[in-house]
């Protein structure tokens, strides 16, 4: 048996796990991978996982919501160490993201296992089923934190009308067992996620690992301007009611607002906007337009949702408009476990890793989790910031060193006496 | 005989004749009329107004670009005072557009006619074919003034791929011959069009009619920025390429850019645009769009021109995107005959009328006419500034004011000795 300090994941392992897994979904045309949840492909992932999983002495099994798990049994059986991600995908997908995550906590295990580490905690791998959303949502992290309902399991439908019901019965699976799959906090002694970034702030800086402090909230909102369309050569621009230019002061707003009232990780874009009727040579009568905003703090985003709806509403009074906006979708930030992110740090600075603390602006299965349990995140670096996409990337020597930051946090937790 | 001073148009006959044209191309459904160009229906308002020409002791004949006339003779033939516009219309039309001014210029004829007025200068009615562009411009007063090319009449196609040849041979023309039609500049004396506005500035001031100026040029421009898509999440603000933001920025700009080099009479519109991939968590990557301008003077149009230019760039070297832009479409702009103006002017205040010298900012046939030779328009007050729609109106009342105006001062031109 290693020393403690001498433990390291092997890369080759985890190089040779993520391309078999890359070759399952793979599209030849376009060189992307696809593994849509409850997809064959995406079965055939999870069975992969499965037999990889007993293969290297841990305890395999799913739920009733399709998750895998892995089990390296310890002292106690609970609260269990958890560790994962997941394995599906959006469609012309990269070889990491989530699976990055689940592949490197099946090498951490591997390795207490086959260095025959007797640990205090049970460890427990877990490949939740649909981060990326097919039925709209996180349904595996969902199923697990018990956030689950049976309204879902009954009328989820993905974009092409099929069932979550049928999608899962298709595969042998009862849909309304998923709603057992729910652990409980006091099951639960803290969860860790690695991941990669998806954004460039790890990369442009050339830093090894990030942790991460907490998982920003986001609100998604539909927003529609109504004006009056009418002929771009013969009205004159003081009698025009552009619905488009309310919409570009409001864009114009935006730096404004979050420099007033947000903080250094508020984000805020407009990624859509329809024009109506859309003619070159009409003034625009409607425009219907999308606001994406988030912060890792509660209080700004509502400070800043008060700020938009201000703004929105003096540009409507100044240009004779009419505005309407609905929440599309609502998500809560969580912040990591600050234990948890010392412990990482203490790895970290020990392994020698060139690392920052940082924010993650995406969201993530570990936002399910952290608000039922203790919970943090490592991120690597995503090479120009790009994900789902062919093009993601991450070199393997920071994959090694996020992996190993895991591997030696995990071991820390594991070997504290239960309780701690 | 009536004294000039007494002539007047019977608005009785005018309404009947606008009902009448109204019912051809009707669509019950949406109360909205549709006479596309060289259509069935085109074709049966054509025949309809060559009937009535005859019928009230005109001449009536077409030409080779299918223009209907009716000519009232005088003393001389050529030089001849024209007075029309168009009976074909966009589709959901209006009864009004260009079948006002062809109806009213056929109703001061047969005034003149029944009161049978021997007119020094010969009269012409004409209804040029293809106003509304089905085949992509102009079409009967391209024809009429020489600038229609052997090029169009063989290639041009509608959007729905029907070839103008195609089109005008199902009604037993030989599309050749509208090279025929053209009318040499020193048999034209001068063109008259009366007109709705199509905007909002007679109605809201409560103006009878407008004397038309000029009729302002137009630049119609595609445009795109290109920056980098990225997911709105995990992109700090200041990473970002965003399309989307450069459009906003440019628009925020066209009120100062207007300001600066521009006049009264100038407009910018951006009426379209696409933002691509167009998803709300997604910082869009590109945007592409229309930007519509116009001004009566080519160097304001030329000053603006430029300032966009500068704009664009500026733009883009502030958010790091790309820019390119593509003159779509150029309309020169054409200023009326100014004796032409004063005489309107000067009946005007004879008959009384509430008027305003103003600016025409849509394209007419006028325009083409008043490349070769003396030109004005006159126009009448649009409800609400309303066009190209099934609630296009005027009052009856303000038709009679501009029919007596045209009436008056055709008289007055007819009457004068040749050569002036």
């Amino acid at each position: 048996m290693k020393t403690p300090e001498k433990l390291r994941v092997d890369i080759e392992r985890i190089k040779s796990d993520i391309l078999t897994l890359a070759a399952i979904g793979k599209n030849e045309q376009d060189r992307g991978i696809y593994r849509m949840a409850f997809s064959d492909k995406d079965m055939e992932g999870k069975r992969w996982l499965t037999k990889r999983i007993s293969e290297n002495g841990l305890e395999a099994s799913s739920d009733g919501a399709a998750n895998v798990s892995g089990v390296l049994k310890g002292e106690a059986d609970y609260p269990r160490i958890y560790v994962g991600s997941h394995i599906d995908t959006v469609p012309c997908a990269g070889m990491l993201d989530g699976t990055l995550g689940v592949v490197v906590g099946l090498e951490c295990l591997r390795v207490l296992c086959a260095e025959k580490i007797q640990p205090k905690k049970s460890l427990e791998l877990i490949a939740f089923s649909d981060e990326e959303g097919r039925f709209g949502g996180t349904f595996g992290s969902e199923a697990f934190t018990g956030t689950l309902t049976m309204e879902k399991v009954e009328s989820a439908k993905d974009l092409n009308g099929v069932r979550l019901w049928d999608a899962m019965a298709a595969h042998g699976m009862d849909p309304l067992k998923a709603l057992d799959a729910t652990r409980r906090p006091d099951e639960i002694n803290s969860y860790l996620e690695l991941h990669i970034e998806q954004g460039p702030v790890l990369d442009e800086n050339r830093l090894q690992v990030g942790i991460v402090e907490s998982i920003t909230g986001l609100q998604s909102w539909s927003l529609r301007f109504t004006g009056e369309a009418n002929h771009a050569g013969t009205t004159p621009m003081d009698y025009r009611k552009d619905a488009f230019m309310g919409l570009a002061d409001f864009a114009h707003e935006l730096p404004r607002i979050l420099e007033e009232n947000g903080g250094d990780h508020s984000r805020a874009t407009i990624g859509k906007a329809e024009i109506l009727p859309g003619a070159p040579n009409s003034v625009p009568g409607m425009v219907e337009f999308s606001l994406d905003f988030r912060d890792p703090s509660p209080e700004i985003l509502n400070e800043l949702s008060l700020a938009f709806q201000k703004a929105l509403a003096a540009i409507s009074r100044r240009r004779g408009l009419k505005f309407e906006f609905h929440i599309q979708g609502e998500i809560h930030p969580v912040a990591s476990d600050s234990r948890l992110t010392e412990l990482l740090q203490d790895q970290a600075e020990t392994l020698g890793l060139n690392f920052t603390r940082m924010l993650s602006g995406a969201a993530h299965d570990a936002q399910l989790v952290g608000r039922i349990a203790p919970m943090a995140m490592i991120f690597v670096p995503s090479k120009g910031g790009m994900s789902h996409s062919p093009a993601e990337w991450t070199a393997w020597e920071d994959i090694e060193a996020g992996a190993n930051l895991m591997l030696s946090t995990l071991y820390q937790l594991a070997m504290k006496p239960l309780g701690s």
